[in-house]
């Protein structure tokens, strides 16, 4: 099954109290496209860089078959540039710098080859562009997953409400999910939320795993693997949504069952992302890594994962 | 299997952000008393109350088959007395009043045909109290589980130290197993804590779930029930560990298979007891109320629950 990814694809740079990167490769369709690409091998991204990109990185999402005939490189721009520093408890952070740059005036085009992809992730970037990579499409995927974050909702609401129509999954963590749908419950603000469009929600909660939300008050539940370290959280809701749709697309499924097991590996991913800073660990990681990962979540939860 | 139940039986005043209570009965022991008699019949209490108690409640636990001769009524002496207010996100409180009163001396008198228990649920007090009881068995139990809090660590970490090196099981939440261990992991302070005594350690997370930490790295999550409303969650610890060596009690079972499905039994019993102010719900629940929960953690988990 195809797939489909857009998101940013940029330079971050991120202070925790354990230590602190200079530049590196971050964003996340990054994160995304490296996720998926290990669970499923017909993977397509539409983003945008600057000319000062890190141009090994993409020669390695080509090496894992990710197609990016998609990428556009704007000539004598930078690319979109992120510097957060996170406090003790890895939950909460503070932005110092973002520098827009190539995401400005991003125009997602999409190539015609994947103008009729069967599954669509939307990272996590302004709604419009999320709606635009919509509307070029010439048929509806089977599955639409989107992921964006309060900011969006500070700034652009209306636009997030009217992308939220046309997704099929939304992923957002649990403040986000109080601030979208005004209830503290969090089975309360999935209701109203899967009013708004989307069937399916998942609401991330870092550490404190995640929930999954589908029709018929269907809910099922996967922990965050308990870990000795925690380095670096940046990207590992990314890298949770492209793990659970690589999944998805990889298994041709897109039934509430199947989103079980998708997120379970969802979080299998992003129990890797953490362990070191930026993109590295998940880089590096094969599919026996995984599947070693996997089964310590079958004895964490006692619960028999699907093939 | 006899249970042994030594804690607080108290009354409490609770202010939430959707209102207050007068005094009510509260206290650890009260909560564990009632989770455990739902489930095991052979239930002993060790506690002190003042001539003000409300003894109605007693009688209540008589009807449940909680054997009280071990109840100390003390004569013109006042009951133990906590006043608490919750902030809204409920998982954090201020302490606005605390009247010892009748537990500033608790000595625990063991009665002559409870000296022997199998079971033992040493429930937030005293650490001193705690060993005190523990030296009074005339033999060693088949299981001791304890729990403590923050307050305890804080002024009497020795005495905790102490009861530790005795007990099979410690539960206390994320912040305390931080504060215990001085590792900020949970997974590393699972090990340093399991070094101090007991062999399993069950880190209590309120609307995150339970962590049980046993043996050869074993590991097991369970969540807590989404609910559409928490108003109180008072007692919820005391319930959980109610709950949970209610169930291995009555399957007579100490073993780590038997305790995932004891902390499914402990969360179920929980979810009850924060629904209303107080011991309400908790006292008023049925075992098909409670199988018909346990039903849903088996979705919500995908984990066959053993019976």
């Amino acid at each position: 099954m195809s797939l489909l990814v857009i998101g940013s694809v940029a330079f971050d740079a991120i202070d925790t109290p354990f230590g602190s990167t200079g530049k590196i490769v971050g964003g996340a369709a990054s994160y995304i496209a490296l996720a998926t690409s290990l669970l499923h091998k017909h993977v397509g991204l539409v983003a945008v860089v600057g000319e000062d990109f890190d141009f090994d990185f993409i020669k390695s999402l080509n090496n894992r078959n990710v197609d990016t005939t998609g990428l556009q490189i704007k000539k004598g721009e930078k690319s979109f540039f992120w510097h957060g520093k996170y406090h003790m408890d890895m939950n909460s952070r503070d932005t110092l710098v973002t520098e827009l740059n190539v995401l400005a005036d991003f125009d997602p085009i999409i190539p015609q080859n994947w103008s009729n992809p069967e599954y669509v992730m939307l990272g996590n970037l302004s709604p419009q562009v999320q709606l635009t990579t919509l509307n070029r499409l010439t048929e509806k995927p089977k599955l639409v997953v989107l992921d964006t974050m309060n900011f969006w909702m500070d700034i652009a609401l209306d636009d997030l409400k009217a992308v939220l129509t046309k997704v099929d999954v939304l992923t957002i963590n649990d403040e986000e999910a109080r601030q979208l749908s005004g209830e503290y419950s969090l089975v309360k603000a999935a209701r109203v939320i899967r009013e708004m469009g989307p069937q399916t929600l998942i609401i991330k909660k870092g550490e404190h795993g995640a929930l999954l939300f589908g029709e018929n008050n269907q809910t099922f539940f996967c922990p965050a693997l308990p870990l000795e370290d925690v380095f670096d959280p940046t990207g590992a809701g990314d890298t949770f949504a492209g793990g659970f749709i690589g999944f998805l697309a990889s298994a041709g499924r897109t039934d509430f069952e199947a989103m079980k097991t998708a997120i379970i590996y969802g979080s299998a991913m992003a129990s890797f992302c953490v362990e070191q800073f930026g993109t590295t660990k998940l880089a590096s990681i094969t599919k026996s890594d995984l599947n070693a990962r996997l089964e310590q979540f079958k004895s964490l939860m006692g619960y028999e994962i699907i093939d």
